[in-house]
């Protein structure tokens, strides 16, 4: 509901999406980059193939809520941004090379890349994240650890910049994320207005974590290691 | 990711879609009522007819983001939660007499039907918060007001909880209505659990509000009258 400056070119943000990802970790984030209205912010959302994606929520099979891609990997057209949400869907698609091949191609001409939750696993796993700071989901931490050794995890943190690559930690912390990169991108001011428009208060420092202490609850309490670390490359 | 107690039957909670939803209105109260698990929540989307329903999100024609309806209002199965999204949206549903029958049938039978930011409109056209407290959108409040004078609209709360019908202000309140809503069926620990799963920092208080102080800045700033009054049936 906020108009953006008319003479900026639209930020071209792509959200992705995959079966079983976390509604409001996509969606968080793209509420606040369409509150910059349509000239500032043209939405997109990508999947392997076009057409509907089930999401993780509520687990009720063939029915529970779907978003429908736009675009497929082959003819997603270019970004400024691409949001990349986790959730328990996160977990096969580090074994889809189609997955793992679209991020890096999209890692050569993309400004930023910015992950949510477990999405930050993908990243890891593709290898795009070696010798950079990121973050994760809290509670299930150790799927984004097990990709990659090379990447220094920042258990403590809201979200982590690391310029083009932009990870958060899990669902909530996504939006914080995204408006720490309107921020970034055109003020401190226009994300204000943002964060007012959606009534969302905005914590606005990436370094305060209330949820770092809940480090891998959720990883423990599973029987199994939730990934075996494979050697890369 | 949270379990439920599995004694308990799954709430049938259902998001309402209709042209023009703003997305985090309905998808932050649903991904609160996901991480119940599927023993705890079941939800399906249902909009006037099923299929492909664009959000309000970024304007982009359409390819702006969609969500997929499972059903249509002829065939939607009962529900124990029915939320409304708010969204420029709502402007021409209030003319839909589809749309508000479909609210009224559904109040008959549906023990908590919520709404988030304008979405309190649609209820208050369809003459359900008559003699009932209520908020909506602050900066847009005047939208909600001018459908019935014979709501006690409440201009300073974060959420009003009237029994069967539950009304938020803008977009992110929804989600802390939304675990206020959880706390009252299942237990404030609950609520809790969830929260911390989506590593969300719950405003708990419903009349603590940090945007009533904004107050109809939105409508202001349109040259016109959002909406006429109109006598009422």
């Amino acid at each position: 509901m906020t108009d953006s400056k008319p003479d900026l070119q639209p930020l071209r943000v792509g959200g992705l999406l995959y079966p079983n990802f976390e509604l409001l970790d996509l969606f968080g984030p793209l509420e606040m980059f369409s509150l910059l209205g349509a000239n500032g912010a043209r939405l997109q959302l990508i999947a392997e193939t076009a057409g509907p994606v089930a999401s993780a929520m509520g687990g009720d099979g063939p029915l529970g809520p779907k978003a429908l891609a736009d675009y497929g990997f082959a003819d997603a057209p270019p970004l400024d941004v691409l949001l990349i949400p986790g959730g328990f869907g996160t977990i096969p698609q580090l074994e889809n090379p189609a997955m793992l091949d679209f991020l890096r191609a999209r890692a050569k001409d993309t400004a930023i890349i910015a992950s949510v939750c477990t999405g930050s696993a993908l990243l890891a796993r593709a290898g795009l994240l070696d010798g950079l700071r990121a973050t994760s989901n809290k509670q299930f931490f150790e799927l984004a650890r097990a990709q990659s050794s090379r990447v220094h995890w920042v258990e403590r943190a809201r979200w982590v910049d690391a310029g083009q690559f932009v990870t958060s930690s899990g669902v909530s912390a996504g939006t914080d994320m995204a408006l720490g990169l309107i921020a970034r991108l055109l003020g401190e001011a226009v994300a204000e207005q943002v964060a007012a428009a959606a009534e969302y208060t905005w914590h606005r420092d990436a370094d305060a974590d209330p949820f770092a202490d809940r480090l891998n609850e959720l990883a423990h309490a599973l029987a199994a290691p939730v990934t075996k670390e494979e050697p890369k490359g």
